[in-house]
């Protein structure tokens, strides 16, 4: 398959192209390299240290022969994103060129506009695009088991039947996404939705917990090709924190009293779940949603896990708790639905110690790029 | 009560400045006239000659003693929004300011990305400078009955409670709209809904039906205040089109087979609706959804209304049927609860012969300004 991966050059988007390369498929990535500036906006970096994206790409074509051209761009920009639907025709348009980080949406009113307005308008774009130069492209769209919030029913995959005085309906799942970058996936998923039912064209909306682990089987058959591994309190995940600060010496920072629960799927699935969409298209017309994630962990659970496996190492960890920044409940019935995949054959990889001790372990190979004062929160969310 | 009229230049916000000023309310307009450039843009016009806003300020000034002060500026220019936030101090923030014509959403991307961007970015950009200046202030937004779409189940205002599985919460409606207009309505009630959660604020949504008439009591106190009225295939409702044509002696034309249903308000009842929501504001941190329409009808009801009208004043009407540029179901159940403003007093009016010979009268009052090749659709969804 011709497969465009947009926001290649990213944390899911750079193993991701990988691994479809690996796979067989012509793989094209789009990317405008916007991840690496707001690492400059924040003063911080990957703790891993990562290559260009030409010299990455110059590296798996050395290392395996397989060739991924690259497109430097801007989705907002639609006479680029024209110009390169016109060149590769794909079959599958994978998604994750947006802004992730809810803390960013939260810094200030210039962070929400921005937030809103480039995923929206990106993702808007790209349907405009496939409706005009390939209808039959399947777009498959990143979104986030966040947009859900934590309502006090079973998470549905992204529809949900009622019945309601006597009639009944299926209809979108209601959503209480919890900020400003979880409201722009929603908006998405709302666009998308009326794109397919009004032009006829087709997506997938994979709605992900968080992602956890580095390195797959692809980035680590050499040093160049390593995936970028954040930390800091905008862009990394309360998991990465916590290896963080337990493999420095540092108390694990548990937001709150961490009974905040949320589903968890693991890089090397993600890379997986990416194949398995586009190999299983829906029908013209369809919006699909899936729930794509494999575990569900509360943070306090995260907090012990860690606790446990660097103890084990002799650490020393300690476990404090912080007031939480953010606007949750900490104490929250949590059961989300995640059986489409499994059906489509995804075999989980789980989060086991093996797993946990290798993140701690790339902490401390790269010990000198962490930048302590970047770990604490710092954006608030009243 | 200081209240802020956003977009009050308007055919909803120009009679609701009046109204509130008339019931000795200090009203302030905000307005980036961007109304009136769309008709040149899409070269047609108000029916009735409608004057300047500075004009029609003065006019109503000199008719009542009372004044209205206006700041002519766009939402999405911030500076601008939070310099009219700290010389009002409003207790109420109206904001009719959007693009409002599904037809204008779809004409193409552009199109698409203004109404998306220019709606959803004003909003938030008035949530800021609410949160900065004047977080006691009441937004009260203008939202669309069309944001639902026409679910299999009755449509409740704002929030639906869900028993799923043994379980039960009360959630966000589903929404399912039908073009990038009414979908930017949707993306805004999500933006207002978090804030009110996470910073405290407070926001009445009006998910308003469709409004029709043109004069109301104070707009008849001098020709120069007289209203707009919109016949065009972009700015027009079925129903203005449906008089427009009976009374120029064209053939009124129903999309499909006009099954359509919709809710309907007289534009008497919207001024009154507004000021019920600013008398009786929610409170702190609450987002209040209420449906604001008086009746249903389906398309072909308002129809064979005007014929029976325009019948009887020998205009010697005939209905045809046209192919619906709209991807829209045309059998469908339809009932929406609206008891909220009833219950805070609103008195309706109802769609009355009387005023729809009224209407009738005021397209043959000013006949010359139809522009006959305006009034088809030309805009398709598909």
């Amino acid at each position: 398959m011709k497969i465009i991966v947009a926001g290649g050059d990213g944390f899911c988007g750079w193993p991701t192209s990988l691994y479809l390369s690996e796979q067989g498929h012509e793989v094209y990535i789009i990317d405008n390299l916007k991840r690496r500036d707001w690492d400059t906006e924040l003063e911080s970096q990957s703790i891993t240290p990562i290559k260009t994206l030409e010299d990455r790409v110059n590296c798996w074509e050395e290392t395996t022969g397989k060739k991924i051209k690259m497109y430097i761009g801007d989705l907002q920009d639609y006479d680029f994103l024209s110009s390169v639907f016109k060149e590769v025709h794909p079959d599958a348009f994978v998604h994750f060129a947006e802004q992730r980080a809810a803390p960013y949406s939260m810094i200030d009113r210039e962070h929400a506009v921005f937030t809103q307005v480039n995923n929206v308008i990106g993702t808007l774009n790209v349907l405009y695009a496939m409706r005009e130069y390939t209808p039959e492209c399947h777009m498959i769209k990143l979104g986030t088991m966040g947009e859900y919030g934590t309502p006090n029913i079973d998470i549905e995959e992204g529809y949900i039947t009622i019945e309601h005085k006597g009639r009944k309906d299926t209809l979108p799942f209601p959503k209480q996404p919890g900020s400003f970058y979880h409201l722009s996936k929603v908006h998405d998923s709302n666009n998308i939705m009326f794109a397919c039912r009004v032009w006829g064209l087709k997506a997938t909306d994979l709605n992900q917990g968080v992602v956890y682990g580095v390195q797959t089987h692809q980035t680590r058959k050499d040093p160049r090709l390593v995936n970028r591994f954040d930390f800091d309190g905008v862009f990394g995940t309360a998991l990465n924190r916590f290896c963080v600060q337990a493999a420095t010496g540092s108390d694990i920072t548990v937001y709150g009293q961490g009974g905040q629960t949320r589903g968890f799927i693991d890089i090397e699935d993600t890379i997986r779940c990416i194949e398995l969409a586009a190999l299983n298209p829906p029908e013209s017309g369809d919006f699909r949603v899936f729930n794509q994630f494999t575990e569900e962990f509360s943070v306090q659970d995260l907090a012990e896990k860690v606790y446990k496996i660097t103890d084990n190492m002799n650490l020393n960890p300690n476990i404090v708790h912080l007031e939480n920044p953010r606007v949750e409940k900490e104490v929250h019935y949590y059961n989300a639905i995640h059986t489409q995949l499994m059906d489509l054959g995804l075999k989980p990889h789980y989060l086991t110690d093996a797993r946990l001790e290798e993140l701690v372990k790339h902490v401390q190979e790269n010990k000198d790029r962490v930048l302590y004062d970047k770990i604490l929160p710092t954006i608030k969310w009243r």
